[in-house]
């Protein structure tokens, strides 16, 4: 009963995940491994005492009779690739962010599984397995707030490198509101602006930092989004959701109160693997729950399409500093809301 | 040494004024009283048991020997009007809200300040008093944050009559916002755009309910304000101002903090008369205190001004939904910072 | 209708009423001021240009036909003379902390009064004009908690000076909790035990601190107070009251919440002069008004004498460390509840 | 490498923690239970799914070659029996509240541990894995708030049935503050008094609820505990230290903030078993991992005698309204701290 799988990409993500089948999760164990650089597989299945085979070819690993699903954990661009193959094969498999680097990737990846029949992908959106997430959408459905009219988000980093750029804003760091809210709200995104305030002297020369992305939903909830990923002072993510009769927000994470030093409060994270860390747990135990019970419910390759299309037009509202229309066309019937 | 003011409109806010000069505040008493209805008038001066004239006529008041100080709280197109004849006495003078009914009639009494050559004027805009938004302002000053980048902020009534229509979204609500804003962040206005968010059901049918406006200020600094009137569970006004290092958030009331029937927090209120009620009091004693120092310090007829072309270029944006210029011409040196 | 006030005792805390009726307050004016050391007495009358004659002799300021009421503010031993010559003269006092320096003065105080027969003295206690202490004192009327059961309460100061005793920790700190919870309770003490924890480090060497004051009421609900006076991180007051069904803390000081250097919280005040501020005002306003009304309010002789009796139990109980019981007598039907 | 675990006693919390084991936790598998109804330990087992033997003879369970390892949830009066056994046989057992239940019987397994060489037994207290307590022990281990000299603690409970008494407080309800302040503290009580407050009307008539109980350590920190069980508004529990040069509350559960209906605040758990839901996982896993790594850290034998012994004087101090001595004698040397 204990589900077999195999594990392409054993970078730092990878071998986190691999950490938490083997320490923290039930009902699973990693029996293959494959990477671009199969010393580092090896040291990888040396370092967590897996009783794993290492594939030098990461197809010959999904191909592999004992691998009963795949978690891709490789290279980003390569997503697509084994993931279609893993569809091909019909084996369930759990893929890091983004699904494909491209939403016509995406897409194709949607296709494949409808094609198939069955649903077998779970993209790596953690949020909606968040706790403090969950408690507010179980806020939004208790009617307390009634129906939800504006959301008012923060995304805060205290301080990113050189390398990051005015687009990652929306690719790297939107991209999780982009995922979250949709499910938060049950809603899609029509249309989305960019407009961009003084620019922080924390921000490198190149890079807009901060950004405000508005964005529009069908049912006409208004959501602002505050990037700022050179705040200083903590990794910070911030939700209000403005309802008809009252407003709700994301919890803080619990911390001890503290009076010191003429201060009352509490701390902020600063990094953040910290914020999300328990639902990286929760999400990955739904994937292995979910195969066991027959029916993943996690986010689909429909929501990694629909992130991908939002995301591709905030992108384009940066440059055009115009509102732009967010199309995704008709939700196939395969994905039930 | 003690102050002798006239007092021009003895309605609500009018006899609010004159119990708080005779029962709470130092160095100045009413003298002198008048109102469209002469009966109201002298009920006022029964009712504070002043020892005060009454004026059936409003000139003659300001012109009375015995008065020093001019009161205008009677009907809003009236202002303009008294207020001048102030000036023209060279007679100091606190107008309630609006200074006049166009940012023309603003216009107007500015001009003729500054040809009188003294500041004679101080507009009824209390929240410069309130402390928490003067606590707001000492930690911007105090460097803590850096920088403003961003502001976001809510103005919430539990709910409004039938009689609100949309551009008093603008022209009764958001120009508390306006005229505390550029305080606050010693800036101007440059741009405003309004969104509209899904209405709410509670709402009256011919009113836009909840609005975002959105405005850009000379330094570049954004500010979001969501205009919400039927908010229903609250008096709540909210104000984050985000710098390049910090956070800060005007204060919450003090309140109890309440453990009961599983909830545990404090009380909003309900009353807007309730939430800035100190501030009048500190008002009206700054401008008393001005008087006797020579010098007023408290909002200016240029501020009045300012506050009016920035509700007409919101009240257009609503029309147009596009982004807006405000444009105020250059700020008169005879208006320092 | 001014009424006419004569002053003895012009250090830092009779200035600062002074300063108080003279510019923030209204119905009253000072008249006549003294003090042990008279070129103090004519600098205050000059810092604050008043129109008030200085006595040399105390007697003779309470005997001035022209002052209407006094305010004792001098040296705490001379209290009592000057109070009981204020009631010979059957005019209102207003007092500060301690009325005498035993229970015996005090009750000197109270039989002197009730032989006048009417509320001459109100005695400087301030925390009962807190708007926080009477905001909770509205929730326990309104029943939201239920009865009182026990009161959790802390008052710590950053630090004290060497001077500074162990009995001090009743006399000068504890005082306030012993006057403001018995109104708050509407009730009395019946014992008192204290308790030493570890002593602070940063306290000195002859003196307990923190201690924990234990007392009873006749009602039987049981209060802790903690007194820190080293505490290092700020002025903190702090009062919960348990009730049958719920819990009401006292508010914490309106602060800006802010974010930064991974922190998230308020400001705790250090200067105790701040904490309570705004209630001096009122408190000494309710003096006024309550000669103008021909009733005083507030805290009365046998609120001075309670306080003083439960500090005697609380000070033996420091010496003996065993339970001490408090008895201050039936309350006199001159003083209603 | 899974260890091997056998179950005695399959009521509510052996069930709750074979479902632990079985699709939570990593490492461990149930393969044998025992229950004193044989057909609850079989329903059990289908239950759950489990590949596990049934035995009727709970001493054949523990001597069973298969089992590795014991959990002791049977009834309270049984524990030390079974536990005894566990360790004649060198095997590590899990044993829930109490490890006997009297301190006489806790002493024996003690001395049976030390003669057995290595510790083998872990108590069921869960509070130390609760990640607020950590993180509260944390923040004094950061010196943050200097040496603790006090402790102020709520233990509070909505209602209990008809059956709970007065001692029951000290034996249900203390005993977890009793287990998690020592290790807070890494400290020893040595004496105890007991205070009743005015009794709550919804208790019942044989109850005295609320008490507070007041404990002094070794360092002479200071600790009150109230305990209330019928305060209606939720389970909340509460732990303030006060150090030399700050203080630090026990974190509050992460909840929404909500605006709504006049109030701003987060929702109080009602149901205890909510409340440290996350830590009976981690304690368990704990004990797993241990296991593995030949070492068992949590609640010894000795801290389930140290709380028992405090416990015995608690009670002792009910009766007697005097402080009451706690004297465990000395820490052997086989348990460090």
């Amino acid at each position: 009963m204990t589900l077999q799988i195999g594990v392409i990409g054993t970078g730092a993500i990878g071998q986190d995940h691999i950490r938490r089948i083997t320490q923290a999760l039930s009902g699973a164990r990693v029996v293959a491994v494959n990477d671009i650089n199969p010393q580092q597989a090896r040291d990888t299945v040396t370092r967590y005492q897996l009783d794993a085979i290492v594939h030098t070819d990461a197809h010959a690993l999904v191909a592999d009779p004992a691998v009963q699903a795949l978690l891709v954990t490789s290279w980003g661009p390569t997503h697509e690739e084994f993931v279609l193959a893993a569809i091909a094969k019909g084996k369930p498999v759990f893929c890091e962010k983004p699904l494909a680097v491209t939403a016509e990737g995406c897409r194709r990846i949607v296709d494949a599984e409808i094609a198939h029949g069955k649903r077998l992908v779970q993209v790596g959106f953690m949020r909606p397995y968040d706790a403090g997430y969950r408690a507010l959408k179980d806020v939004i459905s208790s009617g307390k707030i009634g129906a939800p009219l504006m959301l008012h988000c923060a995304h805060r980093n205290p301080s990113v490198g050189d390398s990051y750029t005015t687009p990652m804003a929306i690719t790297d760091t939107l991209i999780h509101e982009l995922d979250v809210l949709r499910w938060l709200l049950d809603d899609d995104y029509v249309s989305a602006q960019v407009v961009f305030p003084r620019k922080s002297s924390h921000a490198s020369s190149h890079l807009a930092d901060p950004q405000i992305v508005l964005l529009e939903t069908t049912r006409g909830v208004r959501i602002d989004v505050e990037i700022f990923v050179n705040c200083q002072y903590g990794y910070d993510i911030q939700c209000s959701v403005v309802g008809e009769s009252g407003v709700a927000n994301l919890p803080e994470p619990a911390s001890v109160l503290l009076r010191s030093e003429a201060r009352l409060g509490t701390t902020i994270l600063t990094d953040w693997k910290q914020r999300f860390i328990d639902a990286y747990d929760v999400e990955l135990q739904g994937f292995i729950n979910g195969i066991r019970d027959g029916a993943l419910t996690g986010p689909s390759a429909w929501d990694g399409y629909a992130a991908a299309v939002a995301a591709d037009a905030c992108v384009k509202a940066q440059e055009t500093r115009e509102v732009e229309a967010i199309s995704m066309g008709a939700r196939p019937a395969f994905y039930p809301r």
